[in-house]
């Protein structure tokens, strides 16, 4: 792991030749498989008699655009809070991101819609890569700074594929319900990252501490990250929902629990902090909770109290995880989580997951009338007990927790390999390892001196 | 209203306290009263036949979601401007805006939406507790940087209230149409917050004065929320508008309206300004006046011409009030007003208000043709002339007006209990009493120490 | 062109003058020409039996938002990269746009939809103005930094006429298909602006290059801008095609071929990279190629493979255009591009207008089925063979190059006039010409400071 100024070609060709490798795989992969599906096929689409406006592309795609903020803005500039990995954070987020679109587009399809020897793609393929996307951003926050970008693609490889052969466990086989996904992508990425920075862990890491905080300014683009989130997390849980009601009830519960992970987050924040002072990492990270905490139940009869509860719940445990787990976690466990995600995607994600199968036990025939068809359709067609729904969905956290943690395993092995470019202890959370830095202040000195020239 | 930097503990306590009491009464209010509608409730969307199509969410959601991105990205960040106050600007924000859609949605549905014994909600009952979140920012616009967040969840508790009752005068007691807002939201939330900072008048605010300005990077950061609010304003009108024409005429209205006040704010901007430049204060508010002065009457035949002119008008006003009036209004009239919305609210909201009652006045069978029963039923079905719905608009006006003059001084009196921890004179428009602030630049010593170890 | 301190009145009026000479302008004009379209007039919409799910604002104004915000968040905040032009940068491209918005109503309207006199106005005329004004930003990108407001204006005047009518040849006589405009938006706005920086050649210009270079802070901003471009080109390419699978197509097409393009900036990055480290610029621009190249054929059926192979070139290709042909193009042709439109907009556009010839070429109606009526309806109703429309498409490009360098070369005529407020050379990318600009960094001073006194 040892990383001197002047690395050698050898090293300086890995991201480039992984990249051109990476596109090309996939390239030659969508040539052989991938097709336009009904909705996006000129021939198909107009075979047939149907009025343009029944087209899924209106009923699904602003809910896509706000999911895609979420990855790009969100998800990456979250990030950006880290005072010497701005770049980094925003720029391996897109890069990771683009390429776990690609990828994910041709797992989940193999798993997903699969026809005649085809993947067929529309905007509800586009919308699960995203999602897929999202699930690798939270692995990449437990090791942000720690790793290069050639790691982080080859991470991305392999959880892209677990995180499809978990979905697929998880929706078609056992047929758990989780339109948020508060199992298939935050426990499932959360767990995944952990474990991977588990074994990747440095006890030497220490000698970076000086840049893992942030600074005025980092933290307010951290704050375009998480408002951003915040905003559209009713679009990212409702985005696969059955249409109608469906759509509609999931926005509505997770903006409400959104709403209360908010307020519990700033007062377990003002409570446990120094001379109540408000923490910036609370605020960035621990009132977004409420979005986790409903992406399996957001689409049941939650009610909007069921929301309030659960949101304020997850963002006090959530705040708390930050400021009393966290240093455990590091110290005890040898966890290092540079973003917090077992905070905020964590623990939030498995008391979604919990909250799911309370709820998912509690339907009955009153409460979803015909809906239930569209919610639960094993239980009612009478093929599954409310029990045993909810039965199936604890079964498909610990499914989760299993794929995860093998899969975080995994990919920590593979990513310790000696021969990848991996910064030392001394640089991590740096971005002059990986990207040509401008100066910070050139235009200080210019600036005083133009407005000298000019008096 | 004296500050140490250890506070009591009873003064640590108070935000935490506050947030739980509130969070836990709205959550049993919640229990008791709020219900799906019968748009997001499983069984009654399915008891019937009608296409998933039809669910309003389809209408309006995407609206909401601009709605949305305004109130937490536009106005939180239009107010990072303050160079020390950027935690504080966008912080507030999102407490106060999350705790107000939780109370709103139950005051206003008391007013609107009380169906046999419960409040239903929906799409729209969200984007009008995101309107009623708008006004409360708006007023904390006027107060920004001189009270504590205790201070301001009490002002909402108030304001959120007063917003509802004079929104119910006017929209169903008077029949009055005030579809984006001009008198609800602009002017009530415009001079709620001045009477309030009359009240909370500091004398000795000049010990700040050096930290009240912005600084380059803050100015660019203030640009985010102006041109979020700029461009999803159209949004923002036509959002609760009737379907069909309606949001679109309303969304192509506003349009216009905002290109205009931002010709005319960069006009006399250059016009005003010393040696001819540009100012980022007018450019960052008054350039959105256009969207506030046809908050009444986009929805009407207001013609694209009528857009323009309004636009410019409000453009033109706003920027001469806050190089003009501004100062006055601190110096002669006490009203200490930190982001000047009686300039970007105040007035072109009252103006906004007084075009309303001239369109209304003009409206025709002619011009409106069968559309008239959407904008004007009144007129429509004959109970009502022209002349008076205008009158109407006009009284509205008035009341919206004393509603936000008595609702303000209540507020003021309300914040200035002594036993609120509000901010010395000398250490307003600072982060530091109520957030932990990392320091501004160490790793700039540490970047060049870098460097030099790599060279 | 010489430059002091303390302009003359005339100069310093020049601003406010023009901008409300323009307004005046097409205020009257709207008032004698524009008119409300059968979808949003109250008495047209209203006549007849039809339902407001009808109405084409539900089909495109989500698509037009998201356009919207590529227009003025992703433009203007795309080119805050310069260290001390961020509000030169934001703020000029506010103020061009929200011109270009109404100027283009009226030109596009004489084009496209004058109908008995009277241009009508909807959500598409709204998409067409803000397609105008990103050609207009385009051109602005050549010439960023080194022109006054006036001159840009000027600029906008010359430019929006002559887009309309390179628009209308393209669309309405050679019937072209350029649904994201490769042609009319990209490679038409990159050459007027790169032969009008001709025009402009500044020899003395390295009395700037200090200025020339990004911060660390400003390289973030500038992503804002990439990122949001990047989200939402789906949304550009896809806002004015056919209605259902027209647009569904199109999005995802788009959204493939900008992930290929992000997989090539990064690995031709850190190709030619000193020491294998990634360059911001190229990240920041060059990734976006994909939404560019594939402007023209994305609506054609591509095939996902097609969107890939596209995109992954388009981002090669820029990437090298910026390491390897920016400098000859300065060096060799005069021509100083400032953000680098060559590269981003004119080579990719160029080559997606290639792509539109090859792939209109092959259209068979096996692929498209009845759909082939929508895409390409001369091919359909026998009247062209795709050899002939391939023919068109290529002629078309033709013509945007003719009428690209013959405006480009008007406009730098237009632009050189003495009596116009140019920057000297020495204060070129410098707000402090245009803006006035607070101080960087008193705050620093007053916190450290304050600290102390709390300590």
């Amino acid at each position: 792991m040892a990383w001197s100024p002047r690395r050698s070609a050898g090293r300086r060709l890995q991201l480039p030749l992984l990249c051109l490798l990476l596109q090309g795989a996939t390239a030659i992969l969508f040539a052989i498989f991938v097709r336009y599906n009904r909705e996006t096929d000129a021939a198909l689409w107009h075979w047939g008699n149907h009025s343009d406006a029944d087209n899924e592309f209106y009923f699904r795609y602003p809910s896509f655009q706000d999911v895609h903020v979420m990855i790009f803005v969100g998800f990456g500039f979250l990030m950006v809070f880290l005072q010497r990995y701005g770049f980094g954070s925003v720029g391996f987020t897109f890069l990771l991101a683009a390429f776990a679109l690609q990828w994910s587009t041709l797992i989940q399809g193999f798993f997903h819609s699969f026809r005649g020897g085809y993947i067929l793609v529309g905007v509800e393929s586009m919308i699960n890569a995203d999602f897929c996307a999202g699930a690798v951003l939270i692995s990449f926050g437990a090791i942000l700074g720690k790793t290069g970008p050639v790691q982080l693609l080859l991470m991305a490889l392999l959880e892209v594929v677990l995180f499809g052969l978990n979905e697929f466990v998880l929706l078609s086989l056992l047929e758990v319900k989780d339109a948020g996904g508060s199992m298939t992508i935050h426990t499932f990425g959360a767990y995944f990252g952990l474990i991977l920075s588990r074994v990747l862990y440095r006890p030497q890491l220490e000698k970076s501490k000086h840049r893992q905080g942030s600074v005025y300014h980092s933290d307010l683009f951290a704050m375009i990250g998480t408002i951003f989130l915040w905003i559209f997390w009713p679009s990212f849980n409702s985005a696969p929902t059955a249409l109608g009601d469906g759509q509609h009830r999931t926005a509505l519960n997770t903006y409400y629990s959104l709403t209360a992970s908010t307020l519990s987050t700033f007062a377990l924040s003002a409570l446990v902090g120094g001379d109540g002072r408000l923490d910036m990492v609370h605020v960035q990270n621990a009132a977004l909770a409420g979005g986790v905490v409903v992406g399996t139940s957001a689409e049941m009869m939650l009610t909007p109290f069921g929301a309030l509860a659960a949101g304020f719940l997850a963002g006090a445990i959530s705040t708390l995880g930050y400021k009393f787990f966290t240093p455990i976690l590091e110290s005890k466990l040898k966890v290092q989580d540079t973003c917090g995600v077992h905070n905020l995607h964590g623990m939030p994600g498995v008391l979604g997951a919990l909250l799911g199968v309370l709820v998912a036990g509690l339907a009955t025939h009153e409460a979803y009338g015909d809906g239930l068809e569209s919610v639960f359709p094993l239980i009612a067609k009478g093929q599954r007990s409310a029990t045993s729904q909810a039965m199936h969905q604890l079964f498909g956290l610990f499914v989760t927790l299993t794929f995860a943690s093998v899969g975080g395993g995994l990919g920590g092995l593979l990513l310790r390999l000696p021969i990848l470019d991996s910064p030392p202890d001394a640089q991590c959370y740096e971005d002059q390892i990986y990207w040509e830095v401008p100066g910070e202040h050139e235009h200080l000195a210019q600036g005083s001196e133009e407005t000298e020239t000019q008096a």
